[in-house]
Parts: C-alpha cells; sequence; structure tokens
C-alpha cells in the first residue's frame, strides 16, 4: 500500500510518501514540504498548496492520502490556515478519487512512538529509524508527514477489520428488516 | 462592478451575485445555495463545492469574489467545516486570477444594516430591500451571500482609496531613497 502522508499549513505543509504493509519493514518514497509566501493572499498561498499536492499525486501515485485532522484548540490564526490547507490537500485527492482517512495528531504518535503525547524530536527519531533514514528528515513537518503516512498504513487492518464489522452489521440489520417485513406481508 | 459573494459552509454554501458602484441602485444577477450531502466523506463535499463554486464562476464571470471572513470564536466543528468551504471557494476564484476580498459578518451587517449587530432576519430584509427583491431570498444562507457582495460593492471605494494611499506613500518612499542613494554616490 503506497500513502502520501500530509502535514497542512499554510507556510508549509509536509509532505511524505511511504509504502508498505503493517508488520513488514516500510520503504521512504519521496519527503519533501510545499511551501507558501507568508506575505501572498491566502487565495494565491491556497493556490501554490494545490499545485504541490497535484504534483506529490502525479509523481507518486499513491492510493490514499493521510491527512492530519484539525482540531480548533489551538491558536486561532494557525489553526484557520490548517484548516484551509488540508481542504486543499482532501479536494485534491477527492477529485482523483483517490480515498482520504484522517488522524489525530494524538493517534499518529501513539502509532510511532507508543505514546500520544511523543514530543516532536521522539516522532523524528522514530520515522528516521522505522524507515531506515541516515537522519531525521527536516524540517518536523516533513517528518509529522511521513509519521502519519506510516500512522495509516498500520492501522489499516484495525481498521478494515472494524469497517467489515460494521458492514457485516448492517447487512444482517437489513436482511433481518427484510425478514420481519416479509413476515409481515404474508401473516 | 460584478461581484460574487460566498456565504461559506459545507452543508449550505450561499451565493450570490450583485452588480453595481456604491451610491447608485444595485442589481442581483443571481442568488442560489451550493448544498453537500452530510453523510458524504469530507473530500467528496469539498469536490462538490468546488463544482458549484466553478458553475457560478462560469456563468456570472464575477470581477471579485467576496468571502466572509472566518473566525473561530464558533462552534468548533461548525468553524472547521466553514474554513474548508471558504479555501475551496477563494482556490476556484483565485485560480482564475479572480480578486478575493474577505469581510467579516459584523462589517457586513453594518455595511447594509448599519449595526454590526444585527440578526438574520433584518439583514434578510435589508437586502430584499436594496435589491428591491419581491421577498427575502431563502435560506438565509443565500441572503448572507448577497450582503456579502453588497458590503463589498460599497466599501470597495473606501478601500481602493486607502490601497491607492499606501501605494502612492511607497512610491513616494522608494523615489525618496532612489534619490537619497543618487545623491551618496554623485557626493
Amino acid at each position: 500500500m503506497r500513502v502520501l502522508g500530509v502535514d497542512p499549513g499554510l507556510t508549509r505543509c509536509g509532505v511524505g510518501v511511504v509504502e508498505g504493509v503493517a508488520g513488514r519493514p516500510l520503504t521512504m518514497l519521496g519527503v519533501g514540504v510545499v511551501r507558501t509566501s507568508a506575505d501572498a493572499d491566502i487565495g494565491v498561498r491556497l493556490v501554490g498548496i494545490e499545485r504541490g499536492i497535484e504534483e506529490w499525486l502525479d509523481r507518486f501515485s499513491p492510493e490514499l492520502v493521510a491527512v492530519e485532522r484539525v482540531f480548533s484548540q489551538h491558536n486561532v490564526r494557525t489553526v484557520m490556515g490548517t484548516a484551509q490547507a488540508s481542504a486543499v490537500a482532501m479536494l485534491c485527492a477527492s477529485r482523483r478519487g483517490i480515498p482520504v482517512a484522517l488522524h489525530t495528531p494524538s493517534e499518529v504518535k501513539a502509532a510511532v512512538t507508543g505514546s500520544g503525547r511523543a514530543d516532536k524530536a521522539q516522532v523524528g527519531a522514530m520515522v528516521t529509524r522505522l524507515l531506515r533514514l541516515s537522519a531525521p528528515p527536516k524540517p518536523a513537518d516533513a517528518a509529522d508527514a511521513l509519521a502519519l503516512a506510516i500512522c495509516h498504513i498500520w492501522r489499516a487492518p484495525a481498521q478494515n477489520r472494524l469497517q467489515q464489522a460494521v458492514a457485516q452489521n448492517r447487512l444482517q440489520q437489513a436482511v433481518a428488516q427484510q425478514a420481519s417485513a416479509v413476515k409481515g406481508r404474508t401473516r
């Protein structure tokens, strides 16, 4: 499974592509940052992020795009920019029919370090180890994007099992409802 | 001047086109709502909003797109959706080279009703009167989009004068700096 992780931001939007399956060593295919100038108008910045994300999608053809789920508990101005950048990333993926998955920062930290409250350095160190890199990817946004992709690959089997269970349950309910409806009619 | 006003939202994104200049009667060219299903994935919803906004841009070729400036003081979930929908609207406009202007809700209310704390009904009533409509546009999001467009048309002259003054000032400073640099060289 090939996943593009996106750590959304207007000034620095981290991007990283990881390939692999849970339980086997993972491979980093690419990592980088899409930057836009803080002096530019917001619309122009969003166009810059769109172009950047499109390039990464063209270059790596990921099967899924994992984006950080944005909460508004942080700094107001930052959150707005993060929400807007994440919207562009999700739009670019969905326009191509590529599924989008959202993971919270603590899910990502817990996936790669074992603790949902790990700091940036710890996440960077684990990303370096898990992807067998010679040094932690810089800036931190780039490392975070890789961590998002790793998190998705590792969580995917569990999520798939959960989705299958939910689908199975819905199917059984629908069959039961139909059966009782038939029973009602034939009574 | 022809302005497309956008009241951003994921479930209902209000859109309205107004033509005119400050000091003369205004004309409504179109009003509506771009809707997306709350059951759909966020990426799919953003694609739906993109398509809707693109249709309005194609149909009315506005010279400017006025979008509500989003604050995070309101409900957390709503604000995220609003920020994401507004990002798509700004992206669509900027991609075409159409300038984007942001106005706060209180600027819009003050522009059309005289009070920054007016309620929805008051805004709807004034939009109806100012555009000489037979009834207030429904839903409120559609009326708010028209109010945004009106607000921009009315505020634009003052903003233009301000921008001109700033540009004039920068030019004078640049000329003065160049003059003193020349003076330095020839001394």
